[in-house]
């Protein structure tokens, strides 16, 4: 089992690693990842960071997972799952699920409508959309060669406030 | 008829006007728009900017429109039009179709495949998607209620290296 909690800049050099074992991840990706976790600043006047982030712990206290989430630029109500990043080690265990619950609640406490998640339609993230597919997110564009020849941006969503997904009857 | 030419700092000014003249835009996206001017550096070892800029200049010199585009993060050959606005007095006059077409020659030359635009589905926006449909950009994806509630999310997409839209056919 995991423990949820922020995720701040202490966990800086704990998220590196992670990101790196997860081997999921370009060299330019994990600047990115580290870009936001280093300096969230919301976009001026909103009152609403534009980056948030939850991290799972296991119980040495290390960082075991994160996911990084914030409301879509621009819309009211919909937020996109930027990244959800869990340690080869604890992989297979629930964490994603945990982390995506987490989110999910958060959002819908404070009327969230809309989730989005965008993925590649490759086969190498297969693993990722049957993630969410099991979780109610469905495929609502497809975007051929978009992101490469041969490689389709995938735009999933789920509503909130419908039927919670299975996994979280239980919760 | 207007001259092409780059846009920097010194034209914050006249940005500022032009956005707000238009009145298409809310504060917070004016802001955004006048930060990606003030600073619009690269993703560090990318080698290109985020954010690249066309400016068009009317003949007392005076900004009469521009347009904001770069390189979809984490996509081959794939280039958003993040913004492009025209001074209401200059409207109808083509300086939108103008700088479009500039912004397709630049991305054609190297070696852009995709042009992707998006927008929202709200009646308020006809105008916008005329003006791209009768450049050559189709409805690739239609996000319901993404923006909001009845505001639904459209992704324009035109294909680089196809035939040329009936408008550069004389430039």
């Amino acid at each position: 089992m995991v423990t949820l909690g922020p995720l701040d800049a202490s966990h800086r050099g704990a998220l590196l690693d992670l990101l790196r074992a997860t081997g999921a991840f370009s060299p330019d990706e994990v600047a990115v990842a580290l870009d936001l976790v280093d300096g969230a600043a919301g976009t001026p006047g909103t009152g609403t960071p534009d980056y948030e982030f939850v991290a799972a712990f296991d119980v040495d206290g290390g960082l075991a997972g994160y996911c990084c989430y914030g409301p879509t630029p621009g819309a009211q109500g919909t937020y996109d799952v930027y990244w959800i990043a869990v340690h080869p080690r604890q992989q297979r265990a629930g964490v994603g699920a945990t982390l995506l619950d987490e989110v999910e609640r958060r959002l819908a406490r404070r009327g969230g409508r809309l989730i989005v998640v965008e993925t590649s339609g490759r086969s190498a993230y297969d693993a990722t959309r049957r993630f969410y597919g099991a979780r109610g997110y469905r495929v609502a564009a497809r975007l051929r060669d978009f992101y490469a020849p041969a490689d389709d941006r995938l735009v999933l969503t789920r509503e909130l406030g419908g039927s919670p997904s299975p996994a979280m009857r239980g919760v």
